[in-house]
Formats: C-alpha cells, structure tokens, sequence
C-alpha cells in the first residue's frame, strides 16, 4: 500500500462511523475548559504519543471532538470559531463527519494553521497544547510562525479533562517471540544498542516508538487495528537495566515472565516521573525529535539532560531482517500467495457475471486470507477500486461509495496480511473484460517500471532516491506520471509501512542487505481508472560485483495479469523477466492449490 | 569534462614547470612575517577571492610558496613544519613539484587541516589567515574544529607582503558583447535582478562571481586561460547604481563606453571601503556563503549590515540560456563539430601506424579546433589518454607521462573550444586497432547509459540527481561503476564548469529549460583502459506531457565510434537513437568538410 506523504494512511473502515451530533456539547465544554485555563485556544491533532498509524479508542480525542475518524488531522477551537485541517485525501470525509456548522474544514497545505490562529485570536493570545501529542520540531515551528502575534503554551489536554466516557487504553496480552522466531536475542540486541548508545556518547535513549520497542523486546500486540504493536515507552540506559512501561492492565504474570530479566515493568503513569529521574543525572539522553512527544524533551531538559538528537536508533537495525525474519517474510509470502491465487481465481470467474460490488471484493479476500490459520489480521484495509474509483489513490471503499463493478473496468486492489511469520503488502490490477488500448499502454508502462526496480543492481551506498526514477521513466516518456512513492519499507510482523529507508526523492538513507521494500509504481487517470502493481522485495547481496552490489529479490508471489500486457512493449529482458516470475509464482504457490484454483493458475501463469 | 567533486579541476598544461628550489627561502621569509605578526601559522589556499578555476599569475600564492601548481590545495606554515593539502588528483604531482623535505603533503580528505595545526602548534596558538581567500563557511567549519586548541585570526597576506616581484593583475582588455548576441540588455537583466532583490527583501547583492559579473554585464575578457572571464566585483544595489569594480588598469576610455550608464566602474582596490560605505547604511545586504570571501561578510556585519545568506542569484538566469545564447551554442557545435570530424579521420588513419604519442594528439587537435577564426582558446586543457592514462580521470600529459599509442588500445580525448559563440566540452573514446570483448561491452553500457540521458523525459521539478541514475545502471547491471558525476553545467561563451544544475547525486536543483549539460558516463579500469563518451545537451520543453516535460536537445555533433558497439546489446530505440544522431551529425557537419574528410564522415556515421 502507499505510504502517504506524511507516512501516514486511512485506516478508515466502511462500517465506521461518527456522530455529528455531539460536535456542539463537546465544544460548549471544551471552551469552558479553555476559559478556566485562561486560554484562548486549544489545539487537538489526531497523533497521539506514539504517532502510529492507528490510534485506540482511548487516544481518538479528534474523533470524539470533531467526529472525524480520518488518519491525520488537527482541530483548533477558540471562545467562537473552531477549524479542522486536514490534507486532500480527506476533504470530502472531513465535512460529511463533522459539523460543519460548527467547525470549518480546510486543506493543509495549502492553509496553515498558524495562520487560521492568526485570524482568530486576538495578539497577544495564548494556544495551548498537550505537549505528549506534538513533536518538538512540531512546536518550535508553529511557534515560530506564530512568533509576535499568540505564544504556545504547554498545559494538561482539556479534552481528557471533560472525556467522562473515555475509554482505557487497551489492555490486549503481551506476546513474546521465542529467540528462533525473532532472530535475535533481547540480550543481543540491547547489546547492540548500548554500543550504538556508546559510540554516540549517550548515557542513555528513550524510545517512543512501539514498534521499535516491540522489535528491541521480541513482543508483539494487539493494542491497534492492522500493526500487532504493543503501546508503551522505553528507557534504555547504556549502563543499566531498560524500563518498559505499559498500560498497568498488561503487567501480570505473563508479561513478567515473558519480559524476564531484560527490562524493569512500570506502569506507563509513572513514565513522566522516570524522565525526570533520568533528567536529574545531568547526562546525555538520544531522543529521535522527528517522533518523540514534545513532553518528553522539555521534561528531560528541565531535569538537566543534554539531548542528543538523532532518528530512534532502533529503526535502522529493524528494518535490517536477519535470516528468521527473512524466513519467516519468504513463508507469509507463501500463505499470503495461495490466497491471491485463490481471490484472483474467483475474481475472474465471478467479475464477468456484472454483480460484485467492491465490498463483495473486499469481504471476499479478506474471508479467504482468514482460512490461514496464521493470519492475526489484515495488514490495512483493503483498497477495494473499480473503474474510476480505482483512480482514487488512497480510497477506501464505504456503504456510499460502493461501485458495482462492470465488466470490461479495471479492478485494482491492494491489501495485505499480518502472518505470525510476516508481513505482506500487494497490490494486483485487473482486467474483467476487453481491454481498451490505452489502458494496456499504461499498464505496460507501470509494469516496464515495476521490473525495472525488480531487476536494479546498485553499489552499496546506493539509496531510494536514486532508484526511483527507473520505475517512473517509461511513464515520463508518455508525458505521464504517479505522484506517490514508489516503494516503503515493511517490517516483519510489525508496521505494513516503516522506515528509513524507502524508494522515493525523499528516501536517501542507502539500502542495505535485508531491508524489505514495496515496489508499486502507478498510474490513474481520474474518473476512468487506475493501475497498480506491487510487489514486496528483499535487498539481497548480489553475487556479481565483488561483494560490493546489492539487488532484489522479489517476496510477492502472485500471477500479474497479461491481459493488460502489450507484449510488444517489452524488451526481451523484460519478457523473460515475467515468464521467470510467473515460473517461480506456480512452482512455489502451485502446489498448496487444487482443482479449478491450480489450472486457473496454470494458466495465468504461463510465458507470454 | 568532468566536473570535480568540489567543481574545481586540474588545468596543468604539459609544459608548466615550478622550481623546488625556492620554497626554503620563501619558507623562511614567511615565517619572519609570522613572528612579526605574533602568529604560529599561517595559511595559503590555492583560491583567490574568485573562487574560479584558474587564477591570475598575480594570485598564484600557493605555487609562489611550494611550487605546487594544481587547481586546489592548501598550506600551512608554522614556525618549524609547512603542510600541503591536495586531494587524489594530485598526490602524484604535488610531491614532485614542492621541496618534500621542507613541506610534507597530505591528502585531504582524509587529512585534515585541524587536525594538522592541532599536532603542530602549542595550545592558544594563533593561525593567520586572509579573510578575502576563503568563504565564511570555511572558516565558521575549521575554527570550531580548532575551538579550545587555537584561534583563527583574519589578518593581512603574509605572502603578498614578502612577494617582490608579484606580477601584476591580468589588464586585457574588457570586450562587451553587443545585445543582438547577448540576447538580453544589460538594462533588462539589471532589471530582472532587482526584482530578484526586491522579492528577498535585499536592498543590494555583492557579487564575487566573475562570470556572474560577466554575465549580467554582457562582457567578457582574457584575464584566466580558458576561460573568457573578467577578474572583478560588482555591487548591485536594488534602487540606484551598480558599481563594478575592476583592475585599475581596465578602467579605460573602451571600458567606459562599453559599460555606458550600466555601472559605476571603480578601482578594485576601492572595493572594500565601498563594502563599509553599503554596509553602514545598515540595509540587507545578499551575499552567497558559498562563494563569496569571508572578508565581505565581516566588513558588511561590522559596518552594520544584516546579511542575506543565499545562492548567487545570477547563478539561475545565466545557467537557463535565452534564444541568443541557444543558437550561439548551437553554432559553436557545428564549427566544433567539423573540427572533430577532420581531427577523428586524423586519428583514424595515423593511430594504426604505432607513431602518435599523446601529446601529438593534443597538438593536432588544438591546431585544428585553432583554424576556426573565431576560436578564442581551448575551454580546458585537453586530457589525451592512451590505454591505461585513459582509466586516469583527470589525466594531463606532461613530457613525463607522454605515452606513445600502441594499435588496439582504446584513446580517450576529452576536450573544447571556447568560441565567440559559445562554448563546447566533448569526449570521444576510439578505436585504434583490433578490439577486445570486454572493451565493447564496457564502451556499449556506457553509451547505453549516455543515450538513456539523452532520451530522457521527465516532468518540470525533476532534478539531475533524479535522473543520474539512468546513465548508471546498465554498468551497475554488471558490478561496476564510474565515481564522477553524470553532467555539469556548461556556460555560453563562459565557464565550461557552471552551477547550480547538473546531474549526479548531490544536484537537486530543478532543470529548466534553457540549460545546458554535459552527459558524460564512463569506464575506467585502472592499468587498462579508459571510456568516457559526452555530449552536451539543451533542456526543451517536450511536445508530449502538455507543457509540463522537459527532455533534451543534442549539441554535440561529432560521430560516435560503432566499432567499439556490440550492437546486439542495444534495444531497439537505442539503435534508432544512434542512427538518427549519426544522421544529424552527417546532414549538418558533412556540409562543410570535403575530400577524405567527408568520405570519412559518410563512413563513420553509417547506420549500425
């Protein structure tokens, strides 16, 4: 799936939904809040402090206020006018969620929120904020912009305050990957932090990103929708036993046992007071500025702590897989492959007959990947597309916007699993009838691009951004273009998006051995259709070039359809590239199928 | 010609010669200075307060000091030891040219300048250093790293107080070109300029640049080889006067009407007083960081200036060349072109005879380029490498390294012209005999990667770093690579080196239309052999894409050699590519070469 710009995305499901109703008493209570703190306005944004993709129902503050459920946004209120931003992939969700009486929605970019503060409140003014829920970067920017006019002011979140029916934060059980399964020891890999620690003279980090922590400490949850990540901060001292704290529910016997002698459990309460005890000592304390709550910056540096600001150091190790999760990403592909093949199968049959909806498409995937016994649950939710609702990059079908797909439209849909063993992430475009000739042109030129990032070879230091072009270059030389990514990173039974590293101008950290990115250029046509293709790949040492190349090796295994083909597009490299694939897709996925689902494979699959 | 990493490049001619016998007297002279200054070291960069790539015989301290007469280098001189920092280029020559007993060389990087004065002067020490020879970044960089060691102290130039016999500064002649030829008035380039001003919030610009000033005062001159610059300073203030500043004895009658009502023009040596007289006015004074002498800036903030810290902002116009200066390129590619054609038949039939050393083939070369009347010097000195010479990136023969060409080895002859019209920069790497398997597959991925460029497409907002990659990847398909940069930017009758475009990794400058590139993948196999192809290209707006792609115009005109071609590896589009410039260099050079030449041509560009 696409990463969005802000590597965020809509987690929005059709059967969601919100209350407008409630928009007026929940701003009537915010205000007198704000005038009790004698504020004259009040920040909320959807982000909560672990800026994961999904919140809990606990942390769904602009949800509750505003009723919009959209995976990015922030809402201002002063004493009289209350705005919601939000950017353009939710500009007709917003209204049609909230009041719009009461809260005005615009589009960020191009509207700024210092600006909109600017307008309504008077100079002077004082914009108040719950500092666990910005980035410092976040405030030092809106306080710039804001600078002479209304100053920020850190305070206690006024919609906590006035949520009496709020929910608790989730209290799912704590899993632990056995050492087989994960790789690597927690032992080791504290090991390799507080070297990484130690050479950049910190005495300690703080980790605000669960699926950091939930790699470093070999467990998995449930805590959010579509990512098994547990929520909870870290304090990893160089010297020194880790705290882990976690919602007071998940500390019980089994998560002591689990946790072992790795880490000191605290209740997340007491996270605050622990920043402030490690302030106290006057060292060097790593926090990643880009992700860590503004909170635990100012708390740090009152106590006395020098920052050293870096990216969460766990990151990069993380999206290095070593040979068990590689194995264990190789196998989901497997599982999650029989189960594209048997989608794919009925697709075809069934498409044709002129009577699936996109929620019928969506129900049916999503049913056939639950026979996998290892599946824990989708890895986001499915883009379900047919005809020009496929030109809309990042739609989530709904009851409303349900589409009866008609034969001879395109069918583009992208989804993914979260296996025990792995993550997968992949997106097929299909023909349900005769194909015209500019839709096989364009397919043909996203499918030139995807096996060009599938067949790259690069030096070592090579990153993302220098990659990118190959997957667009056949497009450009149409005069045409995608205008998103052309690939993420994955992790293994964690985020179905992470970083650093990715396939985009703005990915320059370099590849390296074991990172597992998508590969999904595009192209849409809007109000006509869109193509996708993607594939997940693993970044392998190659064997020609001394040892200092790298090269792909693509994870997905599933058949691309050659109806959409114009064969004569392609180069002889080209050719044998896709009958190779398709080879590899029946010999490996073949054999888990039977009866009409194996010749249907048989046949999607054969060389062109 | 490639650019160096920091956009400097070697410009030793075969014949320079330095005498190591006077650095110890010249030494010792430096370090009387030193002592009567209180200093306890002193440093002499190679730049002079232009940051071009020559300098003037009149700033020429670096080789004045050591005898070192590379493009880029710097000494240090403490009481008792003396230092030279050269990059990898010039390890070889560096050591030959200075006195090794007396001054140690040191490549840099790694070495470093800090780490240096740390080891070699006592704790408080003070280094000296002329404030107009490097740019405010350098020294801001170099004295934190000497922060608690020793401190930097802007003084005087030792080197110049103790050089009796400096020569003076170059005094040719100033020439102004005429507005048919610039294609842009003066007037209306000042006028474009304040309007840059006015947007920034700038009340004036200084401009250290010479081919900046050159530029927008439609002038040129003789004061460096290669280059048709004019050594001076220009302050533009957004309302009234520029004021230019120039060599004394420049300032003539021919100079005055040249310039006309444009400019003040004024003595050099009154530059820095005009510098305070601007700076006490207490404005907004633009100055580039990058380029201009820290001595600027220091005098600016001290009279009471706030600076503007940005890119030059002559750099973008001068680099998007207008309709003049287009055809004028183009013109000077086809008188180019004609002389490449006879100096490659030339080649062709003497090379197989065993006789041609490298230094004939660069003579034959320039007299040839010389019998165009309106040649006004080469553009660089020409790198002319046999066999293994060829795998030596920025290799210039000298009496000493002269080789002679054996039949079979490939010769690699990187050069250009800098005619009235316009300035050229061309690689061509030829067959001289029978030609080994390898040597084709290398010489067919490089030019597979020259013709991807060349037929790129790309939408408006891509930048060469984005697209560099084409050019690379058909050599990183078989585990190797080249360590240059894919394409610089090339003046109109100006620097054959030019910001701020080009295509490699570190320029995410947007390309534009108008601006012209060097494409010049290569090969090196070090003791083997060299492979560099160039041609440079026009940025145009596309037919296809609406308005919104840009792709390139070829103007280099000169074949190609096919023999070095394995035409199997060639795509379709590739051949055709090929065939269709080889057609164009036939149809458009052909014309104006006659006998043996033009059957040579005819021969030479056949389709493959």
């Amino acid at each position: 799936m696409i990463a969005a710009e802000n590597d965020k995305t809509v987690f929005q499901s059709f059967e969601e939904r919100s209350d407008p109703g409630n928009v007026a008493p929940r701003l009537k209570a915010l205000r007198a809040g704000m005038r009790e703190a004698g504020l004259d306005a009040f920040l909320v944004p959807r982000a909560d402090a672990h800026r994961g993709e999904s919140v809990p129902a606990s942390e769904a503050r602009l949800a509750y206020l505003t009723g919009f459920t959209g995976s990015a946004g922030i809402a201002a209120v002063t004493a009289r006018k209350a705005v919601l931003f939000v950017d353009s992939r939710y500009t007709l969700q917003a209204p049609a969620q909230t009041d719009t009486a009461l809260i005005s929605v615009e589009e960020s970019p191009p509207a700024r929120m210092a600006d909109w503060l600017t307008r309504h409140i008077a100079k002077g003014g004082k914009v108040g904020y719950d500092a666990w829920l910005h980035t410092p970067g976040e405030i030092a920017a809106l306080g710039e912009q804001l600078s002479g006019h209304a100053s920020l002011v850190s305070c206690k979140n006024l919609v906590d305050a006035m949520w009496t029916d709020r929910p608790a934060p989730p209290d799912a059980p704590v899993n632990f990957l056995d050492d087989e399964r994960a790789g690597r020891s927690v032992a080791a890999k504290l090991d390799d932090l507080r070297h990484v620690l130690a050479d950049a003279g910190a005495d300690a980090v703080v980790l605000t990103l669960p699926e950091s922590i939930c790699w470093l400490f070999n467990m998995r949850g449930r805590d959010v929708p579509n990512t098994p990540s547990v929520l909870g901060f870290a304090i990893v001292p160089r010297r020194g036993k880790p705290r882990l704290f976690l919602a007071p529910a998940k500390i019980d016997t089994e998560t002591r046992a689990g946790i072992g002698e790795h880490a000191t459990l605290r209740p997340t309460p007491k996270f605050a007071a622990d920043l402030e005890t490690l302030g106290k000592k006057g060292g060097h304390v790593w926090i990643d500025p880009a992700t860590c709550p503004a909170a635990v910056a100012e708390i740090l540096v009152q106590a006395g702590a020098t920052l050293i600001e870096r990216r969460d150091p766990v990151l990069l190790p993380k999206a290095k897989k070593n040979a068990a999760e590689i194995a264990g990403m190789r196998e989901a592909h497997r599982i999650d492959g029989v189960a594209m093949a048997r989608f794919l199968h009925w697709l075809d049959r069934e498409a044709p007959k002129g009577q699936l909806t996109e929620i019928d498409i969506v129900a049916r995937l999503e049913a056939i990947r639950r026979q996998a016994n290892s599946l824990v649950d989708i890895s986001f939710d499915t883009i379900s597309g047919a005809g020009p609702d496929g030109a809309i990059i990042h739609y989530r079908v709904t009851d409303k916007t349900n589409r009866r797909l008609d034969p001879g439209e395109l069918m583009l849909v992208d989804s993914g699993g979260q296996y025990l063993s792995g993550t997968t992430d992949i997106t097929r475009t299909m023909a349900t009838g005769p194909v015209g000739e500019e839709e096989r042109d364009r397919f043909t030129r996203v499918l030139k691009g995807m096996i060009a990032i599938s067949m790259a070879r690069f030096p070592k230091g090579t990153s993302g951004a220098q990659i990118d072009v190959l997957a667009r270059q056949f497009l450009w030389q149409a005069g045409i273009a995608y205008t998103h990514g052309t690939g993420h990173g994955v992790g293994a039974f964690l985020g179905v998006h992470e970083g650093p590293a990715g396939i985009s101008p703005r990915y320059t950290v370099p590849l390296e051995e074991g990172m597992i990115l998508s590969n999904e250029p595009g192209y849409y046509k809007p109000g006509a259709y869109g193509i996708r293709i993607e594939n997940l790949l693993l970044v392998t040492q190659s064997e020609i070039g001394g040892g200092n190349y790298l090269e792909f090796e693509t994870l997905t295994l599933a058949p691309i359809d050659t109806r959409l083909i114009d064969v004569a597009m392609l180069t002889a490299d080209e050719r044998d590239w896709l009958d190779t694939y398709h080879k590899r897709v029946r010999e490996e996925i073949g054999p888990f199928l039977s009866g009409e689902d194996r010749k249907w494979l048989e046949q999607a699959t054969r060389a062109i």
